[in-house]
């Protein structure tokens, strides 16, 4: 089993020990979480689907992201990945929430907002995060650094969770 | 460009030329659709998003395949992958919606629907199309080439549906 399958199989425990289910919000990453998160065999225990929010009105209508909230700090923004993590709970009645809102270019980048410029956010009942990274890689390494970025703060959320709680 | 690449560089050009938009609905890919179709630089122009409907209760919430076709036929079949085709263009409000239901194994197999089976759907303005494979590889390799039959089906019928009307 590689490592990133290794991830995929902790995270799998500590939401089974939780009794948590999860689901995912992409946008920059188009689904390759989701497709990570499904190479382990008994991933479906766990995870029960996602949204890819490629577009806006997908991120506005399919996962709640209020308009205001595009409009005042653009897709890719720390407000904007935390409303998709918290959607995406909502709407798909999932217990965790992971979300990746990103530039992954080669076009699309800004002053502000440089080309590999990406927002990842988790959102479980023990609480929210939220990451904030600048790759420099090309349109399919800065996906690929993103995708494992998600599946690392979703590790670290829960992880820190049960230890905050005294651990089991 | 890979020659995945240049297939969806291919699938965009049959959509710009139409005007259309597209989306994924994904059961046992998990959004390796997605993941490929925007490793395409430029794909935001005409895929909109997807849906993850690995568990059955996404399949009916999210994508509005009904129960009863859940329970006659299983979620591996033909009039599931149908309605997952229909539903995502609904929901997302795009013009073609591509599908993808299956056994990726290894676990999960039945004599009648051995691991490996799996059925992809394509659903567009000009028509729809169902397609059945069974598959002899482990988990990842069915994974893989379900993505890529997607791919297949959706350049197929798109392709056919220019074709049939006389060309542009």
């Amino acid at each position: 089993m590689n490592e990133q399958l290794q991830q995929v199989a902790r995270i799998g425990d500590l939401l089974r020990e939780r009794g948590w289910t999860m689901g995912t919000a992409e946008s920059c990453t188009g689904g390759m979480v989701g497709h990570l998160i499904t190479e382990l065999s008994g991933s479906s225990d766990f995870f029960l689907g996602g949204i890819i929010a490629y577009a806006n009105e997908i991120k506005r209508d399919a996962l709640g992201v209020p308009e205001e909230l595009l409009i005042a700090h653009g897709a890719v923004s720390e407000p904007v990945a935390l409303a998709m993590a918290q959607g995406v709970r909502r709407v798909l009645n999932v217990d965790v929430g992971v979300s990746v809102t990103g530039i992954a270019g080669p076009t699309g980048g800004t002053d502000q907002k440089p080309v590999g410029t990406v927002y990842i956010a988790a959102s479980s009942p023990a609480g929210d995060a939220v990451r904030h990274y600048v790759w420099d890689r090309d349109r399919a390494g800065n996906k690929r650094l993103s995708a494992q970025a998600a599946l690392d703060l979703v590790e670290v959320l829960l992880a820190g969770s049960l230890a905050s709680e005294g651990g089991v």
